[in-house]
Parts: structure tokens; C-alpha cells; sequence
């Protein structure tokens, strides 16, 4: 019996070398071999006096290590019979093992697919620089739990200005509510729409599903509305909606400006049946030839909220988004955000503030405003002449119209050619009474510099 | 008409001098004015030719930014009757102008309510030799979308580790999920179970009640567990709760460990019902005198989800926590979070990655469980002698008992102290039998260095 004890230690694989502590060595090594059947349910183990003589260490290392694994639960320890290896340690066997990544499925080695910025210009330099001032500079307080559910008042206050002077929102950082994202923006809307007993929403009837799908999912009906060259149709909004999604400066996907009378009609809209327009207001820094269209929030802050995100003008990845909400609104906004708190790091929110005071951001939006727009010049060239290229008065996207029924064959080809790229269709509403249209959203943001010249060539290859 | 032209510009407040610009300063102060109703609607403008020349600008500027003012509806323009300000340009007045800053409520000088960690001891500069490391090495890919909805595998990979090692955790980077601290990570797990169609959970009779409060709005009823001196009484587990929410390393808030035959009663209960249990290892960090308790989930990882988080040894301002699932429960707590995926930014997930990998937590864990336990000692040596303070061998918060009766004027005493503290029964769930305690919970975690010994002689003024 004691001759098995002498192999003990052995057994245990025990590596003391890792400089992590005998102890906790040892613990962790007992551990292991009573998780994994190693040492069976009810195996009694050497007492700690022979175990220490054995691995040549203190005795009390030995205790200790017992007496945590019985606290544990992985070791019993009865006056009288020792200490055994519990019952109830050996774990049913997981069924399989999770795997560390899941197998990557390879996309194709060119994307055209829009809604991304080139990630590979995210001013590293530049950021890395606003994260050691607002280091250096946050209150204690920053580090807390939030004590003020709208953000960091530093990030509402640089927003403000921001919003103010680029986008002319009418906005101050009383009624500015930070969130992680037009996402997380959204749902918390969807929520205070819900607590208001709105049952259905206008959305454009070209968008994204998933921005329809979580109005779905919070229990709102969409109905679409028509979308032409002068954006979506506001005429055709009813008393029916208790609130419109739009994209006033640049329609996404077709990337018209709301005109004029339509911004008009959907603010009249709002005052004469107490509806509440929602303006995402993705992409609105990237404009090129025409003048800048200001936020349709700034005809009317008490109908319009206004949504917008760091995620075109810089990353995605950093999960900031804010909202400019009507006074009134505040709290309404606040208590579904509250059930749910988790917005951005404190820090991050600090960062942002520190790039948005330094005038980085001016610059980095003026610097990938000119990179965007020589993009867009080299789309038009590459293919202005096959194709009528739209919506390219602003933003990250164009779109490319086709010979009618063409679409499909067009997406497939440019696949042949290792390229993704949406067709129109692939944003339609499903219930839009919207004219036959074959077209691909063209996102000219998304590729990277070295790959730009490739993914254009791959276009061009697909084409008819 | 053509005079009071030419006091248009003054009245415009034009502050060209601001280096943004003459057409964006003109634009911007025309919106205003038509904002404030100091152009009234339907005032009709100077031609862009006069008002170029009374301001001494370019014509085409004065015309640009007219279009820009049609554009967004702030102006129309018709042939024949010029340019005028549009019908609806006058908003309805806000009820009353958000305040920036709502009043701020000043709380007591002295704090000793526990949740926090000491924000004055965050590691400013570790953390950022930290972020300009993950800002150095990251993929591209880390500034977009996040395409693996359970976090950076980067610091995935980190925190198996740290967890395996530290806290005894069976864990793999494929069964981890991150979070935006404990509160969202829970909130994931209610969706789990409620989509499992569990309807009540187990707690401990003491607690937080933003735990339980979080649970109730999800849909589920709790159901208290006794708490005494060796934990949870998790031998009352009965078959209805279909999952038990447990702190074993440190009950919150008496300060108990979960007694070994405790550990083992829960791992036996789950196996048996088929239920989930909910291990909340908030502190498990900060262990002093006994040996470290490592986490239930080592006893049975296909049963015991593992929640942790930053805010406790960090801050809480990062939100960032994680779980640890069992790998078939990854993609129902996926389909949850895909429903919701704001987690916390990707930089600031590379930045906890580094600042693990580089071994800077464990050198911060190390050095804050020294601070803290000096903390303990000094509070134990100030009150020590006039009342029992237990739950003292781990975490950041001490339960100091009082004669019976007692707590509420203690409470009040301490406020006339300047001191906030709570009171034990403020954890209590309302139907939990539980024995009468009266007893303060004092988070010594929470004030600043410079804070702490007055601190400590309000409460100990305080007491009876």
C-alpha cells in the first residue's frame, strides 16, 4: 500500500517549476486528477505527513492543499477513514468538447458588402493619444458604476458641439443619451414605443432586415413606405404608425436625400398625429459634391429623435452610439435603459470625448472624407459607363442599376469572381409595393486600400 | 424693405470669425434664427445677391447656403416669390429646456456601502501600456462588427487561463462568453431559462435586490434559500426552481463560504432536477487568511454556469464581465445575446487581454488584496472590540452584528455621521425565513485612501 503512495506524486504530473507556488501546484494537480478519473470516487488518499515526505515539501502545503479541495467539494475528510476523492467529483462526461474556435467558414476573399468603414484607417495614433489624456484625466468617478444613466457627461458635452456645429441637431447634453451602438439605440426606442402602446412603425421600404426584425422582436408590425429618387415617400405616412424609421440625409440603400416637401410632410406628420420620427442618421459626415444636408431633427427636436453612431465614422468595434431625444422623452428613454444598463466602458466614452475636444475627429472625418470620395471617383470610372451609379452624393455606398431580371445573375457572377455584393432586393420590405428595380448595393467603404484596386477589377469581371 | 435688408446680417448674430467657415457660419445662423422665431415664418429673405453684398461675401455663398436651408426645410424656394421662411420652421416651444446637469443630490461625505471596489487604486498606467499594446497588435477585423458573438478570442484565451489557474474553473476559450459586467451577463441566463420554460429560481434569502429585481422583470419568480454561517442552505433546493442563483466563494452579503457539504447538496440537487446553477464569484479574488475556495463550477461544469467580472477587481466602468457555460448552452446564450449584442468595445476587450497576458491583473489582484486586507484589519482593530465583525476571511465588505433592535438607528446614527452604510435587512428578500438579524454591511472596498480613516471614525462614532 505505502509503495503506491511513493508513485504518487509522480502520477500527478506535478509540475513545481512553473513558479506559481507549491501549494497551489499541488492543488491544482489533485484538482485535475479528481476531475478527470484520474483518482477515482473513493480512493483514499496518502495522509499529508507521507505525501510530504514523498514530494519533499512541508507538511502544512500538504494540509493546506487538502483542506481547500474539501471546502471544494473534491475531497472528503472523515475522522477516522482519511481523506478520500468524493463521490459526486467525477463530472458526467460533457458530451463533446466545445471547440475553441468554430471551423471558420471562408468568405469570399472580396467584399463589396456595405455598412463597414475601411477598418484598416482606424487612426490608431490618434486614438491611442485621446485614451492617455482621458487616463490622465477622468475623476475617480469614472471608474464607478455609472451614476448617470444618459454617459459620461465629458461625451455628451463634445457630442453637443459636435452635432451642433456639423449636423446643425439641435441638441445639448441634457438630452443626449448615450448608448453602444444605433442597435442598442433602437431597442431602447422600441421599448419606450412599446410603454406608449405603439403598435406599428413606418420604415423605409428599402432598409435593413435587422433593423426591422428588432422592431419585430419588440413586438412593433412595420409597415414600409415607397422609396424613390427623393427618398421615402412621408405623403404616404397614415395615422396608423405611432412613429417613422428614416434615413433623412442619405437613404440606405438607395442613397437619395429626403427631399425638401418630404421632410416637411413627415414633420407635419408628427405634429398633427403626435408620431415620433426617428432619424438614423448613419453616414450624414460623408457628403461630397452637394452641400451638407443638416439633421431633419433640427426642424422640430420635440418630434424627432435623433440617432447616431461612431461606428461609420471611426469603428464599429467600439460600440458608441448616441441619441438626441426630446426633453420630454429623457426619462422615458432612461427607464427602459436602466432595466438594461450595460452601455460602453466609462474609459472608451472618455477617449471618444478627449478625440472629439482635440479636433482629431474633425480630422480623421475630413481625412477619410477625401479617401471615400476618391473611391467613389474610381467606382464611377471603373463603371459609369456600363451602369447608372446612384446615391453617391454622400456616404460609404453607391448603387449600381442593372438590366431588369439581371440582379441574381450579376450577384452569382461577381461570387464566380470571389466577390460579395448585395442586390437591392436583398434590402426590400417584404410587404413594399416598391417598382421593379435590379441593382447591387455597392459599399465602397468596406474594402481595404491594398485590396481596393482587386475588388474593383472583380466588379467590373461581374458585370454584364 | 431695402434698409431693413441691410441690418439683416447684423441681426443674424454672424460670427464669422470662427475659422469654420463663411457659408457654415451663415448657414448655421440662419437656422437659428429661423429656429428661435426670430425670422418669423413666411419672412421673406433678401436675395442672395443683396445679402452677399451687404455682408461683403461671395454671392454664391449666401446661395449655397440658402439651398442648404431648403434642403433641410428650413427655407423655401418658389419662383417668383423668392426665398422665405418655411411654414413649419417654427417648432412648438419645449414645455422647459432639459437641464445639462440634473440637480445634483449630495450624498453623504463618507461611504461604506459595499459594491465597489477603491476607484482611486485603478492602475491608470498598466492600463494603458495595455491599450497601446492591444492597440499595436490588433487584426483590423477587431475595429468592425464582431463576428464571434462570444467576445475576442484573444481575451478569451486570457481568461481561461487566468480562470483555470486562479479559480480553479473549467474553463476553454469555446465556453466562455463576455459580457458587459454581471448584470448582463444574468440577464443572457434569464432568457436562457425562460426560453427553457423555467419559471422560478432559487436565491439566497440575502442578497442584492437588483439580482432579483432582474430576474422578476425577465419573467421568472425567486424563491429565497436560508442563509447561516456556512452559506446558502442549499439542502432546501426542492424540484420547482428549475436554476439557483449562489455567491459559494463569499456569500453576498454575510460573507459565509458555502460549506462543503453544501457545494456537494447544489451539485446533487442540479444532477438530479436537471437544473442550472448560477455561480456568482464576484469577489473570489480577494481571499485573506483561509486557503483560496476555488469556484463550484469545477465540480460540475456541464451543470454550474461561472459568472465573473472586472467590476470588483477592476471597476466597474469597464463593463466587463464573463461567463463560462457548458458547451451545450453556448449557442442558446447566443441566440440570446445575437438579440442584443452590445457587448463591451473590442478595444477594450484586447486591452483586458493584454493587461491579463502581460501579468499586470495578477500583480493589481496582489497588490489590492494587500490594501484591502489592511483595510480589514484596521476596521476590525477600530470596532472590533464593541461588536462581532464576520465574514472577514474574503472580498471587500464585513457584516458587524448589533444588539438586537438596533440596526434602523444605527443606520440613522451613521447618517447624522455623514456616513452612509446599509443595514443587513436591506439585502433581505421579502419572503425569506430567515432568523432576526441586526447588523451593519460594511463595504470597506470603498473609499479612497485619503477617505478612509474618517471614514472609519464615523462609523465607529456611530455605533452603540
Amino acid at each position: 500500500m505505502t509503495d503506491s503512495w511513493a508513485t504518487f506524486g509522480a502520477d500527478l504530473h506535478l509540475d513545481l517549476t512553473a513558479g506559481r507556488g507549491l501549494r497551489a501546484g499541488l492543488t491544482e494537480a489533485l484538482r485535475e486528477a479528481a476531475r478527470s478519473g484520474r483518482l477515482a470516487p473513493g480512493t483514499r488518499l496518502p495522509s499529508s505527513r507521507s505525501l510530504a515526505a514523498d514530494l519533499g515539501v512541508a507538511r502544512n502545503t500538504v494540509a493546506e492543499a487538502y483542506a481547500e479541495l474539501v471546502a471544494e467539494g473534491w475531497l472528503t475528510a472523515r475522522q477516522g477513514s482519511g481523506t478520500r476523492v468524493a463521490e459526486r467529483a467525477r463530472p458526467r462526461r460533457p458530451g463533446a468538447p466545445a471547440p475553441v474556435r468554430r471551423p471558420v467558414r471562408r468568405g469570399p476573399a472580396y467584399s463589396l458588402v456595405p455598412g463597414s468603414p475601411d477598418l484598416g484607417a482606424f487612426p490608431r495614433a490618434a486614438w491611442l493619444s485621446a485614451a492617455r489624456r482621458a487616463l490622465t484625466d477622468a475623476p475617480n468617478d469614472a471608474f464607478g458604476y455609472a451614476e448617470e444613466a444618459r454617459g459620461r457627461i465629458e461625451l455628451r458635452e463634445a457630442l453637443a458641439g459636435y452635432l451642433t456645429r456639423a449636423r446643425g441637431v439641435y441638441a445639448d447634453p441634457g438630452r443626449i443619451v448615450l448608448c453602444a451602438g444605433f442597435l442598442h439605440g433602437l431597442t431602447l426606442l422600441a421599448g419606450v414605443l412599446r410603454a406608449r402602446k405603439v403598435r406599428e412603425v413606418a420604415v423605409e421600404g428599402y432598409g435593413l432586415h435587422f433593423h426591422r426584425d428588432l422592431l419585430t422582436r419588440a413586438g412593433l408590425r412595420t409597415r414600409p413606405l415607397g422609396v424613390d429618387g427623393e427618398g421615402a415617400r412621408t405623403g404616404e405616412l397614415t395615422a396608423g404608425p405611432g412613429a417613422v424609421l428614416l434615413t433623412p440625409a442619405h437613404q440606405f440603400p438607395t442613397g437619395a436625400a429626403l427631399a425638401p416637401a418630404r421632410r416637411a410632410a413627415v414633420v407635419d406628420w408628427a405634429r398633427s398625429t403626435g408620431g415620433l420620427v426617428l432619424e438614423d442618421d448613419y453616414d450624414g459626415e460623408f457628403r461630397y459634391d452637394q452641400q451638407a444636408v443638416g439633421a431633419l431633427q433640427g426642424l422640430d427636436p420635440e418630434r424627432v429623435v435623433y440617432l447616431g453612431t461612431a461606428s461609420k465614422s471611426l469603428a464599429p468595434g467600439l460600440r458608441i452610439g448616441w441619441m438626441v431625444v426630446p426633453p420630454g422623452m429623457v426619462d422615458e428613454v432612461l427607464a427602459v435603459k436602466g432595466a438594461t444598463d450595460w452601455t460602453s466602458s466609462a474609459l472608451e466614452q472618455l477617449t471618444l470625448a478627449a478625440f472629439i475636444t482635440s479636433g482629431a475627429y474633425d480630422r480623421h472625418v475630413r481625412g477619410m472624407r477625401l479617401r471615400y470620395r476618391r473611391r467613389r471617383d474610381d467606382l464611377v470610372a471603373a463603371v459609369g459607363d456600363r451602369v447608372a451609379v446612384s446615391g453617391i452624393a454622400a456616404g460609404l455606398h453607391a448603387v449600381l442599376d442593372l438590366p431588369g431580371g439581371t440582379e441574381r445573375s450579376v450577384v452569382q457572377s461577381a461570387a464566380w469572381q470571389d466577390l460579395a455584393v448585395h442586390g437591392l432586393s436583398a434590402f426590400r420590405h417584404p410587404q413594399a409595393e416598391l417598382a421593379p428595380r435590379d441593382a447591387l448595393v455597392v459599399g465602397y467603404g468596406t474594402p481595404s486600400d491594398s485590396a481596393w484596386s482587386p475588388t474593383l477589377a472583380a466588379l467590373a469581371a461581374a458585370l454584364p
